[in-house]
């Protein structure tokens, strides 16, 4: 988004109450029907005009001997659990860069060999195009993932994935979220030729997340909270990041986020029983990764809402409900939707419009 | 760190009143002797024991294709710093590598070609000392980087640097932070074959920035603030992210760290009159590209610290001097110590210890 000019301001506090939030209420709910659109085209075949597969085609035939990813707000979490995907199931290094050094420093790296992926709702960003555009200049096969097929980002890049969420009008993300995580995925089964299978179950399981009612009796219990600190490990951490992200973006909160490792280096001093830790346990090996700092949470009496299928966290004050049994590397898809229903319904509460923050607008241009 | 057990949960607000803060204002007080001795090592040939030049020299012979760097807490800051220097100064692509992939998740990359650097204050983590045997199993070159030779990172990593800083006692890392940074900077510059001579200057410029007496004044300012933006772009973004890990470690702030392009992506929402914004803003291309977002921020009447030298963001409300004439790759090495100080001076301002934060221990075992 640009700097919104000073009268536009106070607009997050300023629309008309029955309308505040419908833009964004109605594009979370919208994420089923977004999956199932994704499923769907992943299964089409190149021949046949599938874009996943013909990506993921000439992606596998050039044999990158690592992935570079880069993006900003919302998408660079997108990134982050891609980098995850990478590096745990195709066994390459994978690294999110610093788009500053190629645009305010100059730098000419040495790029064959790279897969550098760009994620970007809009595709607009001009640091994302120049960056991207210098990448491909450097010798790296660059792929856009992008909502918009006809963004300057979609045209710099060699390869383009659209993340088909459709038009998205509230400035704080949600379906492109899930689409874009679910887009990576679906790449990287696709590139190593593992089953899209485990995928055909998201629609319902999102279709049950966005129906969920257990999310108002947190955002109340979240009404006077300004401080917030979430956490997860593994491929549970960018969902944290996420989640702190909407809630900055929306109700102002300073919601912090750490990986459960880091947290225990230093932030956790933070941590005491006014400062409500939100955790995302999913099943597999990061959650149970995650037991020793729930116990610790635990001993210093912190108030945590466990994001987590039942049974999983069982000494957390509160809790949104997950579905068990989704695979660990696809439980992100879900996971998301919970976290961003209580940041919409804690602005609600606040008296705020969560579609439309103060001081920002849907396309962020940073240089 | 790890975990204290509970009856030491208050130790940060119990300490002697003529003691509280001593090792840690000590300890920052040491870091002008500290680079003394890092720039005078730098300087021995490899012939004569000289173990960065030796180092730098099997680096070098390696010729890797990329570098991945790993830490957490303090020294993740350090890292993320060498990673600038690599992919501007070197141009070979680098990545943080996120630890958990392989110690949580197993995965088994290939990392023949690859560089990778381990930054640990301690090398006592054990998922540090995990990650990087199983890099070293993966075919990649390892190099530790710890302020302790006989640890068990050093051993397990086939290259090892000390960064000379000596015992450190504080929980809040400070001295081996800077000397992690002058390390990593002498490494990159003696592999290739620039010139040491600019940290020459160092130890001086570092002897003023201990001694400068602007820091009471802000931290008076902020005596109340629980809440707090840091910023930086590029090799000082590093300086923002740790500066807000020593604020919350010694005040328990929520103190928010964001590169200047990132905060303008969503984060900016949650800044206004009551939530001051540090900006750490260094001569050269990263402090002209933080000339719009100080200009953002002033339109929106935040109320911003500028840590810079004079003449930069002349709107700033209060100011932490920086020397002028340091060149924007080494400047991180002298822009943290007045953070650190205002880190100390905050804890001490609220009655608290900064030498021992409630729940910390100095060496934290992650897994």
């Amino acid at each position: 988004m640009t700097l919104s000019s000073p009268s536009e301001n106070r607009a997050g506090q300023r629309g008309d109450g029955a309308q505040r939030g419908r833009l964004v209420l109605a594009e979370i709910a919208e994420q089923p029907a977004v999956a199932e659109r994704l499923v769907s085209a992943a299964q089409q075949p190149a021949s046949a005009g599938g874009e996943l597969q013909r990506v993921a085609a000439a992606v596998r035939a050039a044999a990158p001997r690592m992935v570079l990813l880069t993006a900003r707000g919302t998408s660079d979490h997108a990134a982050l659990y891609a980098k995850y995907l990478v590096e745990v199931q195709l066994g390459l290094p994978a690294g999110l860069t610093s788009t500053s050094t190629l645009t305010v420093y100059g730098a000419q790296p040495d790029l064959r060999g790279v897969l550098w992926i760009s994620v970007s709702q809009s595709g607009g960003s001009p640091d994302l195009v120049e960056s991207t555009a210098a990448a491909r200049r450097a010798g790296a096969l660059t792929l856009a993932v992008t909502n918009n097929a006809a963004s300057p980002l979609a045209q710099a890049a060699e390869l383009h994935l659209d993340v088909l969420a459709g038009p998205e009008l509230a400035v704080a993300a949600t379906k492109s979220y899930t689409a874009q995580l679910l887009t990576l995925w679906l790449l990287v089964q696709a590139w190593r030729g593992a089953s899209l299978e485990p995928a055909a179950a998201l629609p319902s399981l999102l279709a049950t997340a966005v129906a969920e009612d257990d999310v108002d009796a947190v955002a109340a219990r979240y009404r006077f909270v300004d401080r917030l600190v979430l956490t997860g490990r593994g491929f549970s951490y960018p969902t944290a990041r996420e989640a702190a992200l909407k809630l900055m973006e929306t109700s102002y909160l300073s919601a912090m986020a750490f990986s459960a490792a880091d947290l225990m280096h230093g932030p956790l001093a933070m941590v005491d029983a006014d400062r409500p830790v939100v955790v995302v346990v999913p099943e597999g090996p990061g959650g149970q990764a995650l037991v020793p700092v729930l116990d610790a949470l635990h001993e210093r009496g912190a108030d945590v809402c466990a994001v987590a299928p039942s049974g999983l966290a069982p000494h957390a004050t509160v809790r949104l409900a997950l579905p068990s049994g989704m695979p660990e590397d696809l439980a992100p898809v879900v996971q998301i939707v919970p976290l961003q229903r209580l940041a919409a319904h804690m602005a609600l509460a606040r008296g705020l419009d969560p579609d439309s923050p103060r001081g920002l607008r849907k396309v962020t241009e940073t240089r």
